[in-house]
């Protein structure tokens, strides 16, 4: 099984950090590969910059799809994640969506530790939007300055591990969620620190992705997640053409 | 990995249904035991029949949980889930929550196809009760009798798939989940044959259990999943008498 | 009129308690028995001991409810309340129901005032299960142990008042309701006290139980609160047998 | 017990069958006045005809509520009811509000059947108000023209209860409620010919009040429901104006 | 173009500060009449204050309306304004209703800083039964005796601006409504201030008065907007009257 | 004032409608300039093809919108207006936010006219995002092949005006919205012709448009709609770079 995981973000080290994680969670058979943005920011954190972030995940996942079995948009929040499912021909997950997945297992309230104050509203809104918002304890995050997006976990796991703490004391919360790619992984570190379970969502992903390969659901073929409707389209690059006309695209091959 | 599955019903054709698509479904490695209620009835329908088959399958898992990795409560509906999901130290699903997960990984509004009309008040409960009910497209319910319970997949074959076209049609139905243990193996019969992804809860609890025990998302110490205060208790069966109160049962030991 | 409370604890002190309060509330005429669970746990704190309980209320429903008007689930959190609902002839409700009948005649956001930090979480799924939970303004609960669960008003009554002090200032309680059979009785003690009405489950439920006595609204004989449909049972007394089979009930008279 | 009950509309004949139905519900020792509202509609459909049913009603209740234990306004959809709440110092209910009560008692899904096409945007939202929107199944309504307002019920009783019997099979109606005092005492005509539990808001609304009576849950002396602060007034009837400033009523006598 | 503002308190200073701020913000050609009720309180802050208020408001509605192109209910809460919207043949907002519209255009999450503590249950009921609950990061509000209504935002300004960054810092406000007429003009004196878009009830009901003219989207002659169906009154004034009968009144002139 | 219109569709001759309707709805004084969309699709009527315009939208936007007063998003589905809204310093609307806006203050229950089947669930999760799916009555839509998008509105008039009788007749509605930029006008056709208020989104955009720009509520520097924080981005055009990061820009100038 082969799963590709975009970054929207332009951050090799944080694309560093979700293959690294993504490996040590596959089953074993399970290739795992790695595009970054080729443009966008160095992480989103508001809705101007998701985005972009979905314009240059759409661009890849349209030049790169055939080869894999699933595809991961592989930032909290998910930018895309909707319009992927209905044009790509394979299984497509997101972060924020797999996370909550597997929140959902472990508990009903879920509150999501995140790394930047101006975050949580664009996180928020992705919750509701999945019809979810009710199972949300609290958004908790940072407070204080990155020095840098890929070494986020190391320089403040103490500071994440407090906010955590305070979820499920003040909160109520259930499942903890440690949000967005910079974090893949710490969710490992911290195994056994937290006083309830823990999710990650490069892992989860990854897992949900391997279980929706292997339970082969069937793709849409009618209702709003089926393939967009053939009509006219300009000034996109041919991987995208061919998304929106598999027709021509075939007829191109 | 050891999963252990427990019909909360008494239907031992049912427990073979359940027993072959989780084998069917199961990674290599998964060893998987499914256990019938010694008590209850044929089907759980209702919410009276729900609290029997809740308390039948607490009995069971008290006894024979330890040997397994994780514990599937095997009916759609989930008896017992949410206090077994506190009781025990390992991983615990049920139908229609695994269900739900891995229908909300594959598209927005989600129907149910439910083998009789008495059953759909209790299902929507129990989604509602997941805070999901705004992803319910609808329930949708065959609407005459049973000749027998471990049959009626072959019986109603045709019926419950034009249930499911009308929920895509008529309801919006972006997902459909076939529902109920005595389903199970229905959505793989029915591949390619519906115009949406279809979700069977046997397999998709198989996989997430699986999936949960892999990534170790660690047990809830606090919070409202933790196991329950341990205080005086009378009348019950050793096994339960040991999961509230886990110090006694090691000095039992 | 003869009305039949259930305790599904097994705590005879509490059954004391509603006895008391029960038979203060009652209007000339009302007979009532409490009946104690000869199984379970000291108090309901957890969805785990609600299962227990519920399948204890059940029992004791069968076996005794003939020769009542109504019956009372007498433990807030309504342990067995839907089933019961559905497999006795008679009306039936529990002290969370009841009370939340009194609040809403009174005020519009209500706070629950409980005896224990681990038992909010289940009190607000049950609310929540009502479809009642944008009418909850908070639930607060005592954050001590307790010395005896007979014991807990005479002891805590003045931090539970002022738990309800802060629930009308800080959350914007309309209403109070003190929850759980232990605090039976403490509203009475109270009267005057509190800067809103207070609200008391015992005699709300008996109240109420006595109206639908008096109003008769009828027994529900189609949807999902008639009596389970007829199917094979295995393994239950023969009080439950005969509530799942009055047929069977009636020949064997 | 001296029970106050206050039609908001200006037809005699409703007040009639208010008061035949109230004296039928009432406990033994319990008084019943009805009171025709001097100004406003024959009956309230819309918002518009509510206001000023609201208005009529306060200034009767502020006129005589003196010599009462506790207030009904006697109109479905609760004209003034939240206002006379605050301003009352007695217990006051309306026919939603106590109907709503009982049918919570009786089934979680609840279909009301009314009396004209008209009047059902307004229940809705008088249904919302109240934060149980959840819990309403349907409304449906008669879609004739009423050759007289009191013999609604006798005219069209067969629609009626066609309307009830299509609200349980179409729409899963688990209780049904009879609304808008033109049909007080109708469910006692049609008892036993439904199959889910029918209420009767006038019936509803004499035992609830009484009840509320009995139990003393004490007055609002902070919060939303208590007395509104005393200020400039101008222009309002005496009655009105000793209600808005208790002190100046209590100088005057 | 021709605006009718009722201010339904008897507040002659209000209606001054209502009067400056409309004609500030009003477009060229526009013209501003502020009628102030009749009878009722100084500044409505309950339930019971707005029965009142809408009666008047209704009154004054009734007698004015003729001569001008909309009519806008001149307090936050809206006292009236769903009835007026079905009997007026002209367009009709109010300060609540108006104030969100301009919000919703601004950003997602709207925080409402009010004039007193008491004022506050009555708007979050307002807004809900807009369906823009979710909307409402919070009601912040003024916890000191008003000296004089008309003189609010002289003597609180700094209060009132201190509750407002509240908001935005601790509620996660995105807009800022300055509620109540007696606040009109005050997010013009405080433009530039405040950290996040700042909206006033007053100027935004002008301008949404004016748009529905020049927009001329028709009014409602089928559904529940429409006039109420003519049927029996008593006791109202001619123009009430005429309002509920306009076939009547056609035929008087 | 100068007011930008962006059609997020490739489609001139929907430009040419969106032109026409703008310039018939503006106050005097008001320069409409429609920009069209360099790359994209004919018309968006799924989430894929919305992010295909989202990304257009911010590209036009970023390079023109200096020179204006407020902009536009000129689709229905509003694509990328949360983020631009976040990056412009000028106001920012859509067809579906000010179409809503309008609804909203015409009545309570709104329905949409579409003109695809396929587009509905894209509109229904816009409105739901914007936290109105309470006040959504239905989606109706044309359930035929378009000939061509221009054309729409000419060719379908009367089916969509049936459209719109059966949302008012069988769902409630009290408000229409006719949606989407191909039918910028068609309200204007139809006036007097429908038996509710008729809202269209071009046309509630420019005054609404209006409305912001007159008021001058203020731009948000603090919160979730403020200029996205600073930090490092690759490979986009010197107009979107100067978006996020205005400094940047300064210095360039």
């Amino acid at each position: 099984m082969k799963l590709l995981m975009i970054n929207p973000n332009i951050s090799d080290s944080v694309s560093e950090l979700i293959r690294a994680e993504a490996q040590r969670s596959a089953s074993p058979g399970t290739e795992i590969e790695v595009l970054t943005a080729p443009f966008g920011v160095a992480y989103i954190e508001t809705r101007f910059e998701s985005l972009i972030g979905a314009y240059a995940t759409a661009q890849l996942a349209a030049e790169h799809h055939a080869r894999y079995d699933a595809v991961v948009v592989a930032a909290f929040g998910d930018p895309g994640l909707g319009g992927l499912r209905e044009a790509l021909p394979v299984p497509v997950t997101g972060l924020t969506e797999a996370a909550l997945a597997s929140a959902h297992l472990l508990g009903h309230r879920i509150s999501i530790i995140a790394i930047s104050q101006r975050i949580q509203a664009w996180y928020r809104e992705v919750v509701d939007s999945y019809g979810m918002g009710s199972r949300l304890a609290s958004i908790r995050a940072l407070d204080r300055p990155l020095s840098s997006i890929g070494g986020v976990q190391d320089e403040h796991a103490q500071a994440l591990k407090a906010l955590a703490e305070r979820a499920v004391d003040e909160d109520g919360a259930e499942v903890i969620v440690l949000a967005g790619a910079p974090l893949a992984g710490l969710a490992r570190s911290l195994k056994g620190q937290l006083p309830v379970p823990v999710v990650d969502g490069v892992s989860s992903a990854v897992r949900h992705a391997e279980s929706l390969v292997a339970l082969q659901p069937g793709a849409a073929r009618r209702g709003s997640f089926s393939a967009p409707p053939v009509k006219p389209n300009r000034g996109l690059t041919p991987a995208m053409q061919a998304l929106l006309d598999p027709g021509q695209r075939a007829q191109a091959n």
